[in-house]
């Protein structure tokens, strides 16, 4: 089928858009619209150029045999704030307020458009580093984790607390969690991460860092590399926080149970824009 | 900021395919480029055409001041037998085999690409039902569920089996297992599904039917109708299905520890397109 440019500008916008941070060889679109490579050429370098003003992110291009052209999503400083700030204002609602200062965030994690959201700024922020797989810890951090993963075109593992059948042999370990000072348990499936992995620690709410923590310790039963962390939610009032080195959306300043209110602030994920 | 047609139809085509089955304004286009309304027409009529020609999906307009556009994800019948192939050879794989028979399939789920795949072929299947949110069981089921909400719009809920604190006031019922004929407990979240919504039920595996069962019991105590069930992976050798309605895409025929071999075939997905 001969395509014309505007069916495969939309046409490749698409491909690239469903296919982030794959390297696509040039022949794959010269191919499919039976088109000469500097027509091709061209429609990217117009796709590229809209992609960068739109602020949905860029091409890249690597030359050569092995070549080929991927797209890299990015989020815009100020479109970074802009959600960053109505994310603080979604956590601060006081009907969150669930006994014994705990906070609702069910609904935001069970946004679909929210959560990809919240993916695209991760994998925005982490599309420089090397990351083989995103890992969280069942159950709330899994959409997240997706989320990231799909961005950054990497498979997810997840940690469970308790042992599955269906999971095959695992590997646990123990760890203490960081505010309840109690002796927990964390296993992964062992054929679900290769030795010597590059990791993405996601997660949806950070107190004193016990659960990240237990992660740390399971990645170094696989030889594995952290490669960074992500929080959705951190917590304020931490005496001692076990890990040094994440970005978080959102900080929590203050629960006042009594007076039915939370108090926000932006995570520390703006100042590294 | 001017736009030429081209940077029209590529950012027009992003924001088609990064909010499915939204309806948006044509002003929001207008609006956005500073172009005549008679330009986006003509601007969705192309993006449209390529849309169906590429299996993309269509492009849905409604007249009036309420109106709109609305993209709509399709999976052409072609494209779907062939992924349902993929599927089918995945799991077939004699080193999925576990003690007792049980299946891994964490690789697949924790495979964003391949999750998402999924996730647009039952998003095409259930498109034209009325559906408010997705449904599924904490933990496996849970990607999935995500990867079709995405596409239809909407929000994920997800059953517990264990009471969380951060969950607040939660609805339980007890069911039967169907394979085990084991009594056990499911819970949700008191706030997270709206009384009288129409519910998408999502899951990875399904046996005799125990879980789905028991999350249609659920869905009563909350006067909540069954819009769908889709699951990935049903098994055969079931003398009492617990459960009528539902879509699967592969079909378990035969599991074999001692000789290492397991049998499937397609799902009853495809008898529906």
């Amino acid at each position: 089928m001969k395509f014309r440019r505007s069916g495969r500008l939309i046409d490749m916008t698409n491909y690239f858009i469903q296919n982030p941070q794959r390297l696509i060889p040039l022949t794959h679109f010269a191919d499919k619209y039976d088109s000469a490579k500097s027509s091709i050429s061209e429609d990217m370098a117009i796709i590229k150029q809209t992609f960068e003003q739109q602020g949905i992110g860029t091409l890249v291009t690597l030359p050569g045999a092995a070549g080929g052209v991927k797209f890299i999503p990015r989020v815009p400083t100020e479109e970074a704030k802009k959600f960053v700030a109505e994310l603080c204002e979604m956590v601060a609602k006081p009907e969150r307020l669930l006994p014994g200062g705990y906070l609702y965030l069910t609904d935001i994690l069970g946004n679909p458009r929210v959560v990809n959201k919240i993916g695209r700024l991760f994998a925005s922020f982490f599309a420089e580093r090397k990351i083989d797989v995103v890992m969280t810890v069942a159950t709330k951090g899994i959409p997240l984790a997706y989320a990231v993963a799909q961005f950054l075109n990497v498979p997810v593992v997840i940690v469970r607390r308790d042992s599955k059948v269906t999971e095959g042999s695992t590997v646990s370990i123990n760890y203490v969690s960081g505010s309840s000072k109690r002796i927990q348990t964390m296993l992964l499936a062992k054929r679900s991460l290769a030795v010597g992995s590059n990791v993405l620690i996601i997660d949806d709410f950070m107190k004193a860092g016990g659960t990240v923590n237990g992660m740390i310790s399971l990645l170094e039963e696989f030889e594995a590399h952290v490669a960074g962390i992500g929080v959705l939610v951190e917590s304020e009032d931490i005496e001692e926080r076990l890990v040094d080195e994440y970005i978080s959306l959102v900080q929590l300043k203050d629960v006042d149970v009594k007076e039915k209110q939370i108090r926000v602030q932006e995570g520390n994920y703006l100042n590294y824009l």
